[in-house]
C-alpha cells in the first residue's frame, strides 16, 4: 500500500514525517517512509517511532511516489495500492508507466476509515486545542471591540491561541461583524465592529496536530434587538437539537435533520448551508459529514461539530459551533470540548 | 479545456472565482464557470468579467468537474482536456465513466505557462505585496527582538503585513535564530532571540492574490563575530551574483549556477538547497525554477525570488532572498521589488 494523502501519512508515521512523505506498507511490517531530505532536521529520522518503519530519503527534485513503487518493485511486489482519491492523474501515470510489472489497484479511503474513531491521546490533544481556543476567545471577549476591524479581531485571536500554546490556528479565523455575521466560511475584511452588531466568531487552535472548531456569536452594545435575540435563541435551539442527537449508533443524517428541522419550522431552513457538522481530527473537515445526505452512523469517540446558522443577506446572522466527543449515555453522553459560554453576550 | 486548478481558475477566471470552482473553455468563447453557491455571496457572480463568461451554480455535494463534463457533453463535445497534473485518479475516473463519448485528454501545464510572464497589472500587484512586505519588516527592526519568541515575531510580521493592506502573508513566516537561523523551511518555535545570534526572518505579503517573498538575516547585540561576519558577506556574493545574472534569455541554470558556485567555492554548496529561486504570482513557489536541473530560459516580465543560503548545523546561518522582475538591459536591467537594505544590520 501506498500512502500519500498528507494527513494519512501523518496518522500512520506520526508527527516526525517531513511535508510531501509517502509511506509504503509491506504486506509483514516492513514499512518505508520516503521523503525529501529537510536541510537541518537531521533528527527528524530519529524522531519516528521505532517500530519497524525505515526511511528512504531521496533527492529534490524526485517523486517519493515513484521511489516507494520502485523499493515495492524491488520487494517483489505484485500490486500496489494507492490512494486514488489523492493521487494526481499524472503521477498515477508516471507509476503505471515506470513499473509495469505491478498492478496498481485503489486503496479507497481505508485509512480514512481508521481515523475516523480517535483514541484517548488523540481526543487529549482535542481537548487541549479547545482549552486553548477557549482562553483566546475569552481573552478577546474581555477587550474593547467596537471600532476594531474584522481582520484585526481575527489576527489577535490567532496570536492568542499560539500565545497559549497551539501550533497554530486549526483554520483561517473568521470573524464576521454586522451584515458579515453569521456567514459561514466569511473571510474577515476591513469592517469595523460598531454598536448593535452582530459580532460572530469562528476560530480554533491546532495541537499536536490536531484541530478543534468553535463559533460563538455576540451583540455589541448594551441590549440586543429583538430581531436578534428571536434568531439567537432560534440558532441556539437548533444547535442544541443537534448536540442531544448525538450518541453512538445515532444516523448521521438524523442528526443532521435535528439541527436542520428547527430551523426549517422557522422558515430558516434555506439559509442553512448544506452541512450542520463534521468530524475534526488530523484535518478540520473530516469524516463523519452531518448532513442530509450522509450515509453511516456515529460511533463512539468520534469528534464531531455541530454547527448551524442562520445568516439573513444585508442583515447579519448568528453561528453557534461546538466541538465535542461522541460518547454513550453511561459515560455521561457526548463530551462538550468547547466550553465558552453560549449564552447571548451584549459585549 | 476543463480547468481545474485553483490557481488557473483565479487566473482565468478573476478574483470573484469561489474556492473550487472549476472552468470549463469553449473552443469559440462560451466560457463557463462552474462552481458551489457561497452562502451570502450573491454578488460573486455579478463580479465576474463581462467577457462572454457564464456561471453554473451546483449543489454542495457535486462535483463542479462532472457538472462541467456534462455541459461540454450537452455542447456536443469529443474532446476534453484536463489538468492531469492536479485532477485525482477518483476525480478522472467519474468523468471517464460519465461520460464515455468524450475523449479525455491531458492538457498539461498550458495555463501555468500563461502565467510565467506577467502583465504591468499583475507587476503592479506585486510591486504593492513587496511595499507591504518591507514596511511590515522595516518596523520590526525598530521595536526590542532580545528575549522574544521564533513565534511571536512571524505573528507580528504577519499582523503588520494585514495592517498595511495585505490580504494575509503569502506563506507561513519563518523566523529563525541562533541555530535555527538560515533554515530554508524552519517553522518558528518558542526560542527566544539572544544576544550574539544571527536573526533570519522569511516573509511575504499576499495583495490582490499575487505573492511576493523577502529573506533577511541580521545579527543582534552589539557587533557580529566574525565567522558571522564572514558568512554573511558570502551569501550576499551569491544572492548578488543570482541577481546580476537575471536577463531575458538568461538560463534558468545559469542563474543558479552563478549564485551556487561562490558557495561551491567556499565549499558550502552542500549547504544549499536544491533549488536557488523560483517564479512568485498566484502562487509563491511558481515556474521557472533556478537549479542545476532546470531546463528552460528567462523571459522579460517574469518575477522570481533569487535566494540562496547556508546553514552550519548548530551555529545558524545566513538567508538573503529577494523579489525581482527580470527586464531587459535597455529597461535598467533586473527591477528590485524587495527594497529592505541587505546590510548586514545589527540590531
Amino acid at each position: 500500500m501506498l500512502i500519500s494523502r498528507p494527513a494519512n501519512v501523518r496518522y500512520l508515521a506520526g508527527p516526525a514525517a517531513p511535508a510531501g512523505s509517502v509511506l509504503l506498507l509491506g504486506p509483514s511490517g516492513e514499512d518505508v517512509l520516503v521523503s525529501h531530505p529537510e536541510p537541518g532536521r537531521g533528527s527528524a529520522r530519529a524522531a519516528l517511532p521505532d517500530d519497524g518503519l525505515s526511511w528512504s530519503e531521496l533527492p529534490a527534485e524526485a517523486d517519493p511516489a515513484v521511489r516507494a513503487a520502485s523499493l515495492a518493485a524491488e520487494a517483489g511486489a505484485e500490486v500496489l495500492a494507492l490512494e486514488e482519491h489523492h493521487l494526481t492523474v499524472a503521477r498515477h501515470r508516471a507509476l503505471a508507466g515506470g513499473f509495469p510489472r505491478i498492478r496498481l489497484s485503489d486503496l479507497g479511503c481505508a485509512v480514512e476509515e481508521q481515523r475516523l474513531v480517535k483514541d484517548e491521546e488523540e481526543i487529549a490533544a482535542l481537548r487541549v486545542a479547545a482549552e486553548i481556543t477557549d482562553r483566546a476567545l475569552g481573552e478577546l471577549l474581555e477587550s474593547i471591540l467596537v471600532g476594531r476591524t474584522e481582520r484585526h479581531l481575527a489576527l489577535e485571536l490567532e496570536r492568542r491561541l499560539v500565545d497559549h500554546g497551539a501550533d497554530g490556528p486549526a483554520f483561517p479565523t473568521s470573524v464576521g461583524t454586522g451584515s458579515n455575521s453569521g456567514l459561514a466560511g466569511h473571510r474577515p475584511t476591513d469592517r469595523r465592529v460598531e454598536e448593535g452588531d452582530f459580532l460572530s466568531v469562528r476560530l480554533g487552535a491546532r495541537f499536536g496536530g490536531y484541530r478543534c472548531q468553535i463559533g460563538r456569536t455576540f451583540v455589541i452594545g448594551t441590549s440586543p434587538a429583538d430581531w436578534q435575540v428571536e434568531l439567537y435563541d432560534l440558532v441556539f435551539a437548533a444547535q442544541r437539537a443537534g448536540r442531544e442527537a448525538l450518541a453512538p449508533g445515532a444516523e448521521c443524517r438524523a442528526v443532521d435533520r435535528a439541527a436542520r428541522q428547527v430551523l426549517d419550522a422557522a422558515g430558516h431552513g434555506q439559509a442553512l448551508g448544506p452541512v450542520t457538522g463534521h468530524g475534526v481530527g488530523l484535518e478540520i473537515g473530516e469524516d463523519p459529514r452531518l448532513s442530509p445526505a450522509a450515509m453511516g452512523r456515529l460511533g463512539a469517540c468520534v469528534p464531531v461539530t455541530v454547527e448551524p446558522g442562520v445568516h439573513l443577506p444585508g442583515r447579519g446572522g448568528v453561528r453557534i459551533d461546538d466541538t465535542l466527543v461522541v460518547r454513550p449515555m453511561a459515560d455521561g453522553g457526548p463530551e462538550l470540548l468547547t466550553i465558552t459560554t453560549k449564552e447571548l453576550l451584549a459585549l
